[in-house]
């Protein structure tokens, strides 16, 4: 399975609405393809209706992209989203019923009220403990609070991943945020919710992303992509401190690949609240357990480190629009692996990336491998 | 492809929550197969954000089931969404990504106000013809009067349809409406979009619909599934009275199938509309063009006639919840061809359905066959 192109929108607040977005991106990566009519269009967004007032997006996508006579599917895994409409486009191709598949995600969200922005994301939580209180915040809170009280994680550490994060957004034109933070600034910004402060989590964004795969042999190759699973109630899970999802999604996209973590040259990580970077870098198996706030502080993660991470800024600094996000990791990647990733650009060959459903309920990893 | 197992919930008014419902028909899918641990879980529904105020349903339904480990994906593709999800699993499983697939669609409407579900449902319309003040039956109605005047169509054919699906919708335990009308009472009823009156159009359903795909053989094949598109604006259509989308589909599923509509011995059609079942009957291939009202008339849809259509009694009768439908009238075909649809069997070894995603912008028409 190969990607024969990728395109995105300047991740932000944008004027633009959702259709138009999803549309930039499309058209982007249908032009990097050189393919203009693809079989199937996979459509990826989390809640367009509730931002919007609008529904049946993949039909409403495609005829905005002139495209209405594609068959056209919806795809949603929370947060996750981008990267299931991959696996639809990666599984419709593997099954020989179609040859070159568009994928394109995105989300509006800026011009919500925050407070309603946020009950809505708030619903991919398990209802009964959303009926307490509980918010995407809180719950994010409450695990880095068991990671801090149980692994010896730190304050310093998952402020460190803001900073290094900005410092990438800084260097990429289509991040969200494009100005370095100070460890300072990150430690003293404005609480959220306890342990977690402002700059440890990432913004609201608009934007979009697609990709367009093919069954012809192109630059990039997906070498492996794994979903993995975990109960939505917080409550019931064994473990609050390492995410289940995503270390089952990754033993399956590992063993496709026919690899290991050892040959991951550079990674992007659902950094949806900063210490969820260093949960997943260890999840992954691209730092042993223990290490990755350590990593961190020694900048083994930043660009010109032994594994780049989040070179995009990640959420934290590029954004996060939702079901935009799975697809923009994997955008980054290709470019990074094709060397366009011009003022943040790293040496590799083959990347992760890993993308966060819910409150990881619905986790993916990809592995992209680019021809020698 | 097989099906391996069917099941669905009794469709109407129910006072259970939607989890509840999809897991009704879940649990009887994979008792029916003998099943208990999927592989994957493909879930389908259409507004359940909107109707019932929570999200992330793949996780939600996965975890209600005792199956959070299992991987899950929501699909949707309108009022179509249910087989969207079919197509889903069965591109996974024919690309070896999977063994066992759990497809399980549902919704949940009733306990929420009729112009709320109407503006709800009619957000699947363009939003520009939609800010115009067109409804799902208003644009049925002028679809309905454009058939009437171009094509030949009469208020007592389309009446008629509604007549049939009843009488065989009062033979099936699970359908919405189990009372016979008359043509008279049809005819009589409300008008609730000229020339649509309410026996015309199908009610408002909660309910739930579950199939178990397999890659091992089992009593009945998935012979082909093909889905077709048109462009979500009704004004860009060439023409109003036939439904590319559905033509497109039908030529997809025959040609994987090897055979044509010839050998259709059963049908379920999405009647939201009773004209509806006119048009797709011809846009199938089922029915010469311009002979579905006649054929109506003649009894020849009936049970018992040449070819039975919607002998669950369809959307008219049966019910429609939406993202449950497309799934259900599989399940009733299986229920035919394995002969175990009691009070209603008719007799066959293929069937088709056929599902109208939103006005007719993301179609699908799925072929089963009965092993030898």
């Amino acid at each position: 399975m190969w990607i024969a192109g990728a395109g995105m929108t300047r991740f932000g607040r944008r004027d633009e609405n959702l259709p138009d977005l999803m549309a930039e991106a499309a058209l982007l990566a249908m032009e990097d393809a050189g393919i203009d009519q693809p079989d199937a269009l996979m459509v990826a967004a989390m809640n367009p209706e509730e931002f919007t007032g609008a529904g049946n997006y993949g039909s409403l996508i495609a005829t905005r992209l002139g495209l209405s006579h594609v068959p056209a599917v919806r795809v949603e895994t929370a947060t996750s989203s981008g990267v299931a409409a991959v696996y639809a486009a990666f599984a419709a191709i593997a099954a020989g019923l179609h040859r070159a598949v568009l994928v394109v995600g995105g989300e509006k969200m800026t011009h919500v009220p925050t407070p309603r922005v946020s009950d809505i994301i708030g619903r991919s939580i398990d209802p009964h403990e959303k009926s307490y209180g509980a918010t995407m915040p809180a719950l994010a809170g409450l695990i880095t609070r068991a990671a801090m009280h149980r692994r010896g994680l730190t304050l310093k550490e998952f402020s460190q991943v803001a900073v290094k994060n900005h410092a990438n957004g800084a260097r990429n034109p289509f991040a969200h945020f494009q100005e370095e933070v100070t460890l300072d600034a990150v430690m003293a910004s404005r609480l959220v919710a306890d342990p977690l402060r402002l700059f440890h989590c990432c913004p609201i964004s608009d934007g979009g992303a697609a990709l367009l795969l093919t069954a012809d042999r192109r630059a990039v190759r997906i070498a492996g992509i794994g979903q993995g699973a975990d109960t939505i109630a917080i409550r019931y899970r064994t473990d609050l401190t390492t995410f289940r999802a995503t270390q089952a999604a990754a033993e399956v996209a590992y063993r496709m690949a026919g690899f290991g973590a050892e040959r991951v040259e550079v990674a992007e990580i659902h950094d949806a609240f900063t210490p969820f970077e260093l949960i997943s870098l260890e999840d992954t198996g691209l730092v042993p357990p223990g290490k990755a706030g350590r990593a961190t502080l020694d900048g083994e993660t930043a660009i010109g480190g032994r594994l780049p991470v989040n070179p995009s800024g990640g959420l934290k600094a590029r954004g996060h629009p939702l079901a935009a996000t799975g697809i923009s990791q994997i955008v980054e990647l290709c470019w990074q692996l094709r060397g366009r990733a011009e003022g943040r650009q790293v040496e590799a060959r083959v990347g992760l990336a890993q993308s966060i459903g819910g409150l990881a309920t619905n986790n993916w990893v990809t592995l992209l491998e680019a021809r020698r």
